[in-house]
């Protein structure tokens, strides 16, 4: 009986939970990452290890999701700093500027990028008495540390986002902020995991998320592989859904939250906002604090990436969908203004307005554990 | 000279606007449609002859649009009708009452479906004296009578239309409501032609409309080959551009509108109109006087027609984009409340808040003329 249950076990097909989204590979030379615009028909993995993989990897979408970005960029700096053949402090430090220029410049928006590796380059900048071998260690630890971070951080997000629920609730999400865009758990994603370990009963759904498509393959492809129940819906049944009385709480991530609480997120997450608040219906910000930009007063100062053409008229589909030579405007991300959202669910607690003390006692705190 | 311009005329490559969205055949004995599943890639037109080739086109959307479904099943009647070998009155209408029942099943949410078909059923109703043959040539003229007011009433609600807009505005729409909604001008697009005649230089937003894409594939496509500055949008674009502030009114059509104004259209223009609420931008229901039902109290009663999955997880794609037996949800309607429309554009006026007794006024009058 036990062989037979374990040959079962054996030849269980892999889905994608038994893939991580973004590792160092064993040797220690490459970022592996899951190749996220295979999904949902193809799982892949792919091995990055130059500085032209890693940064075309983080702009073509392969890896996506802020969290997961800074993780990728991260690990990148530090299989990058590993190649380095400098002896002197200023050649290795001048090397390493330069990488991290280039892999910041893969996408304007999401502030983990810059994050990330702003924490990687201090690494460096406040250890130029060590050797070039005892840097490169430090930054090994650094970005390991920066990937256990994101599991913890997503861990807390969960549980302080399931104080908002109850277990039957109706949970809306848009695009991806789950395990895909994270390490583990996701931001707007964890308060579902953490309410499925505690036996509740959630009914999610996830809008496909146009023109990418992360919500439908992404979102919908890693809740139904986990067993919760999902619905998948078009961006512009959010409406209805709510008009229904289904849904009781909209979590989404972030890429950046401004000072004030403006917040840019995938393209369309003010939309479901200002849906919410037509119905009542509150609306959370899933926000580790390593996407809470103090900088930026509010989100008029958050650079919006543009996309191209063809993803709206042409990517995915059979044949072109729209007429030739027709103009399309295709910003990546939009600005969710503060006075629709409910809440800002950071690793530390949930943010109340006014966001501009709340954030700004978190983020304190934060500093201070 | 002359000849050489003819011969370039001559060589001009047909669009869509060279062809009739719904119309009666040369030789009167078939429905002809521009098959709207086919665009913007494939202009094909279609003869439909039989009662199952009628309602089929209808039920997959070869032709579209509540006015356009009304004129073709009025014409499409009309063709049954004559087809009819009855002799006596009895025979005659009982055949004319089943193919009506028929074609009125084709889809429910739109009341111009049976508004066209009821219209038509009357012609037979209150002839009962007159003998077969006269009984078809009044449907002939009762469903070409529908065909020639649809334009008409298209064309005075584009003028009422635009007198709610400034010459250089920004004019989102969604889904298409438009020349291959109805016979000519459309109705949300009617104050966009009725603008361009005058010289306005609108620049006009299209959202795409998933999951079956009017938006990309007819509205994009019949305002663009008209000349007309449009920009092709993702549905979940619609907060990004209100909040950049290039809209200064939201035109939509509808299928139905109940005596509070509450309004069922495309799925998705609830979204709209919420959005555009947040952003104080207007927004307008453009509605032939056909599409009000006096007799539904609010949306509550308006039933919304459920489609397949498939079209959300697998239509125009070239591989399906969700994961196996994932659940989803797609209406193909939505119901905006009454709060969020800033007027009703109809043919004898637009009305405004209290629509419960301005539509009443409105039908009213309607009536009298």
């Amino acid at each position: 009986m036990q062989e037979k249950l374990q040959k079962e076990t054996m030849e269980r097909k892999k889905t994608i939970r038994d893939y991580e989204t973004v590792a160092l590979s064993e040797d220690g030379k490459a970022v592996v990452i899951l190749d996220q615009t295979k999904l949902p028909g193809t799982i892949e993995q792919l091995r990055l290890e130059t500085a032209e993989q890693i940064r075309e990897a983080i702009y073509l979408l392969k890896v996506r999701g802020a969290p997961a970005i800074g993780v990728a960029a991260a690990l990148g700096a530090y299989v990058l700093a590993k190649q380095s053949r400098a002896v002197k402090y200023d050649d290795f430090a001048g090397e390493f500027a330069r990488n991290k220029e280039f892999l910041n410049s893969a996408r304007p928006t999401a502030v983990n990028l810059s994050w990330a590796l702003n924490r990687m380059e201090s690494v460096v900048k406040n250890n130029a008495d060590k050797s070039v071998e005892e840097i490169q260690e430090l930054l090994r630890r650094e970005a390991l540390g920066i990937r256990e971070e994101d599991i913890r951080v997503c861990r807390a997000i969960g549980e302080y986002g399931l104080s908002l629920v109850k277990p039957h609730d109706g949970i809306l999400t848009h695009c991806n902020a789950g395990r895909l865009a994270t390490i583990r758990y996701g931001t707007a994603t964890a308060p579902i995991y953490l309410g499925q370990e505690k036996g509740y009963a959630f009914r999610v759904f996830a809008d496909e998320t146009r023109p990418l498509l992360q919500g439908a393959r992404l979102t919908a492809c890693e809740l139904h592989s986990a067993g919760v129940d999902v619905t998948l819906i078009c961006d512009n049944m959010s409406g209805a859904v709510m008009r229904n009385g289904w849904v009781d709480a909209v979590f989404v991530g972030c890429d950046r939250v401004a000072a004030n609480g403006d917040t840019a997120n995938k393209i369309g997450t003010s939309v479901v906002a200002a849906v919410a608040k037509q119905y009542q219906v509150p609306f959370y910000v899933c926000a580790p604090t390593s996407t809470i930009d103090m900088d930026t007063p509010d989100g008029d100062g958050i650079r919006i990436e543009q996309r191209p053409e063809d993803e709206v008229t042409q990517m995915w589909y059979r044949e072109r969908m729209a007429p030739e030579g027709i103009r399309v405007y295709n910003p990546a991300f939009d600005v969710t203004d503060h006075t629709l959202i409910s809440g800002i669910v950071t690793e530390y607690g949930v943010a109340r307005p006014p966001y501009s003390s709340s954030l700004r006692k978190i983020c304190r705190a934060g500093k201070q554990i």
